[in-house]
């Protein structure tokens, strides 16, 4: 795996985020009249074209790398160089009208993710990793800043509803419920800007793709933070669902054994 | 109560979120590392700060007037005219740096709720229902869009959590999730806003005191939806924590007996 993630690259992820938050800007909030008399929901129709024209442009510039995507299915997934995308994150507050979803974009090396994008594309909030850079929001360095105790810590997740397919995972979540200040739900991708900008210390989630996280990894690793599966091994395309990031090595491995038990 | 919200009592409102929101800008995402240092959270100073400042504003205007927020006790809570503030709504959320938090403001008429006002001051969108009047989002009028069959439904909750005090409600709540398209979290105060905008078809709460739900009362109203207590009984002062709002009075018809089974 490259120690630090090539310029050319960043600034690619950069123009497939502007290009994506072009598309899906012009679908949010689409009033439901619409949706009606189409045969797709506005959601879906942003998915597809925003990942359409991402996939254009990376295939433009590197005929050779990899490509994989919610819509279209894999292209060259065994290459050395693979884009990991998803054009909406967060579907279902996409479709409520709640600018939390996000667009993700990922780089594998090799099979790591090295470069990472967030991006909320009606708030305008953009967070970048990179394999040997630090991680920004709209261009300004971040830092996870953990509070230290793990009951004075704030933890997200999607939904509770992630962990109802496996009752051990559903029990493990609410032994560390009980352990953290405070528990809150809905975050989408953004909750994991949110802990790599320093205000959220802990998020455990279930039933995960390859596109709902490779793209966290950069952003909260760049930030100081840790993010692993349920077992502390790395991400990477072929992990199971489960996902812990913490805002520090500290609080990561007071975690995960409560994660474990 | 009057049947239409007097003109000066609206454009006092909307005075008051102004003021409220510059002051809620100023603390929301401030380094934790200041936080530390101080004897209080942001949080809490900005919920305080806005809070004295509204309760200013308004007896400065309205002497008589009575005042209920959450900090600082009830002034005349007797009085013809009460204004009711949260100046923030979702605390957990605006800790986590997220904005769906919101300042609450209302005014109530003998009890009634007669003016809401639902401002989420980092993306910068204000409901604002009134009696008589037809709910405005930014100045331009909202509807509800009840998207038809339960089964199709999108039903939001600021969190499971709301209804661990009460067993039955909890069941309740269940009952209404399987009903439902979708269930999702962590709307707070902004998911009503959604509601009234035509993109969220149900919201189910719990543990609600008067100075969360009294401003969603006219904004749901006045876009065309319904909101009650779970017995389908008008929300005052005195109700008890919890709230039923739907997209329309047939949905709401709808979604009554299932909470009351």
């Amino acid at each position: 795996m490259i120690d630090s993630c090539p310029e050319e690259f960043i600034v690619l992820a950069g123009r497939l985020a502007d290009a994506a938050g072009d598309l899906v800007r012009q679908y949010f909030r689409r009033p439901l009249a619409i949706v009606d008399k189409a045969d797709e929901s506005p959601v879906t129709m942003a998915d597809r074209e925003a990942e359409a024209r991402m996939r254009d442009m990376i295939t433009r510039q590197f005929p050779d790398h990899g490509l994989i995507g919610e819509e279209h299915g894999p292209d060259r997934p065994d290459a050395e160089f693979v884009w990991v995308l998803d054009p909406i994150d967060g579907t279902k507050a996409f479709i409520s009208g709640v600018p939390v979803f996000g667009v993700l974009i990922a780089l594998l090396h090799d099979g790591h993710p090295v470069l990472g994008v967030i991006d909320q594309p009606i708030s305008r909030e953009r967070w970048v990793g990179a394999a040997g850079h630090a991680t920004t929001m709209n261009g300004a360095e971040v830092r996870t800043a953990p509070r230290g105790e793990l009951a004075d810590c704030v933890l997200w997740s999607t939904s509770p509803h992630m962990f109802d397919g496996d009752p051990a995972a559903s029990t493990a979540f609410g032994r560390l419920r009980e352990a953290v200040k405070f528990v809150h739900y809905g975050g989408e991708c953004y909750q994991y800007g949110m802990l790599a900008s320093g205000f959220i210390d802990i998020v455990v989630e279930d039933d995960m793709r390859a596109y709902d996280y490779c793209a966290l990894v950069p952003v909260v690793q760049g930030a100081g933070g840790i993010i692993t599966d349920w077992r502390g091994a790395a991400l990477g395309l072929q992990s199971g669902g489960k996902v812990l990031a913490a805002a520090d090595a500290d609080l990561h491995a007071r975690v995960l054994p409560i994660l474990q038990d």
